[in-house]
């Protein structure tokens, strides 16, 4: 095999793939970047079982072959070779010695048989649904953050992804809070409810351009999703099993809501969050009034309290909450007002929009009335 | 004590001394920053016994007293307040119980008696010397690299401050290689001769604004050495003890002369040392002959190979180098081209400018001809 590459293209691609590529593994196929010019066209693929990228690289096929590269080695070596423009021969024979070249300098490394190599699962183009980048980049930022990444419960590290007619709807919960985005697609679409992997969206999240104007195909099979977009294709199993009951999570009533600088609400919780060291779990407490609202934490370092002005229907509340819970939903909505609505201190706390387009679930936490 | 400050003013103050504050200790009011206003200015202290900074801040002294605070838990809070331009006031009372107070936010902290807090040591001005930011920051950042940080020799963690007439010295060294800086200062002073450690001038450093315009007075006494510039004063101990006799290292013999293009040798090196991991200590081995010089690394992931273009005096070499100790004397020189001096493949090689403003000593290391 020889082929020929812009530096840059070829690092754009490497960088792609190598978010599919396993760092701990006993087997050390998966730690490889598969080149593939067996065809017409250069396709690198990063593979670690659990999820596949596969992305086109523009050069020169001087050569037909294919060969499995060790994918730090490679990725290390491409991003050091000279400038952006520069040309890069890559060549390996018959015993897989490979031979990368740029300019005066020569690297020779022992690659892999690209047969060894597994490629993504092939998967039926049937069931789909069309959006563009910057929705799905947006969606995935808006939820993830609520999903549990290392959790005994499997269901908790991966996303709900739910479809009826021309509704996208994408849930995550951790067990203390939960995130629900809807979004309107163009077309209407077949009914599909699966669940993605947390590590999946990352990823590909990562990848995504996040333009507007650029259009991601998801393609669905009973145990895998396929992301199509630019030169790319992303192929994840999905999660196993029943996801969580989220509509008896629900509930629109509400004896107090609350109205407040999105911005401002936030800050002041960062403020308090200095007075709490790494596994230090004190609540903020929310104190709402006619007057307005208080903020308050206490801790072994000292106490803060703030006051902001918000707009109040309902009754008084105190209530408290892990600073973070709400740091991490005030920090991913973009209106600069936001509305809580609560019941009282035992009940969950819902964030959300007029059009419910967000929900934003976070369960209170008990605080120690006489230590306030 | 009631103090008000710009918060812009304060945290500025708080980032130069904070440079000076232990984090390790079993003493807590080494954890701390002093805030002085007992007299007509503020004074903002920090010291670990070994470097101590003082610097005046800005502010109104609304009632005089002093206190000592916690500096991880001040700079947190004065870093997380409003806007560069907040008022923030800090108050405290006769048990040492502090209200700093921005806006809205209210935070109450536990302060210490200023009274236990150690002042940094009286030095003398006698014997000094009158150099620019810039130049001291530059000398720093050329020699600094090759001290080394956690030796058992204590000598090799410092470095030498030599002064005689109006000629500046420093040199660091660590049992592989030396840096020497030679500095024309535009006065005569009197001879001086003492070991700075190299922590006191990696944190200076740092606070340093590298002006050129702007001033460093430096003071010696026989156990101190004092830094004057803006509104702040460092004091740091010396090292005890009699430095290397450096002469016995240094010679202008050569057999080998090359001339090469620096950032291109550079780069070089650095490609190559992506066949590295950490522990191996694989060597850069240069063969310099009338056709050029030529780069070879051999290691367990493969091979690799450059060209470079040189001028070349007296007799071919081989010769092989730690890549790394290259790289950290080319990265801080600033010529386009550099000169390298070598006898043969035992003895070291020394890269210097003409004036000897600088030079660059480092130790070859063995390497197995059999294995090129």
């Amino acid at each position: 095999m020889k082929l020929s590459f812009n530096k840059d293209n070829l690092m754009n691609g490497i960088n792609i793939v190598l978010k599919a590529v396993s760092s701990k593994t006993t087997m050390p196929i998966l730690e490889c970047i598969l080149i593939d010019a067996t065809s017409n066209e250069i396709k690198l693929t990063g593979n670690d079982m659990e999820l596949g990228i596969e992305t086109k690289v523009e050069g020169m096929i001087l050569e037909r072959g294919k060969i499995a590269l060790d994918a730090k080695l490679l990725s290390d070596i491409i991003r050091k070779l000279s400038g952006d423009e520069s040309l890069i021969t890559i060549e390996s024979d018959e015993k897989f010695n490979t031979v990368i070249t740029c300019e005066k300098s020569v690297f020779k490394i022992q690659g892999k048989d690209g047969e060894e190599f597994s490629y993504i699962p092939h998967i039926e183009r049937d069931n789909y649904i069309c959006l563009s980048q910057f929705t799905l980049k947006e969606v995935i930022r808006q939820t993830l953050f609520s999903t549990s990444p290392n959790d005994s419960n499997k269901m908790m590290t991966g996303e709900l992804i739910e479809v009826n007619d021309n509704i996208l709807k994408v849930v995550s919960l951790d067990g203390h809070r939960m995130s629900i985005r809807k979004v309107i697609l163009k077309d209407q679409y077949h009914d599909i409810k699966v669940i993605v992997p947390g590590k999946t969206l990352g990823e590909i999240s990562k990848i995504l351009n996040g333009d507007n104007e650029s259009e991601v195909l998801i393609f669905f099979t009973s145990n895998h999703i396929m992301f199509e977009f630019d030169d790319t294709v992303v192929v994840s199993r999905l999660i196993e099993g029943e996801y969580f009951r989220i509509n008896q999570m629900l509930s629109s009533d509400y004896d107090t809501k609350v109205t407040v600088n999105r911005r401002e609400f936030m800050d002041s919780i960062e403020r308090a969050s200095i007075l709490i060291r790494e596994n230090d779990k004190k609540p903020i407490i929310i104190n709402i009034t006619d007057e307005g609202m208080e903020l308050k934490l206490n801790s072994a370092f000292g106490t803060m309290n703030a006051e902001i002005n918000i707009t109040k229907f309902g009754k008084d509340l105190m209530i408290g909450f892990n600073p973070k819970f709400l740091v991490d939903a005030l920090r991913i909505i973009d209106d600069e007002e936001v509305t809580l609505y609560m019941m009282n201190p035992k009940s969950p706390c819902f964030i959300k929009d007029e059009e419910e387009n967000y929900i934003y679930l976070i369960l209170p936490v008990n605080f120690n009335a006489a230590s306030i």
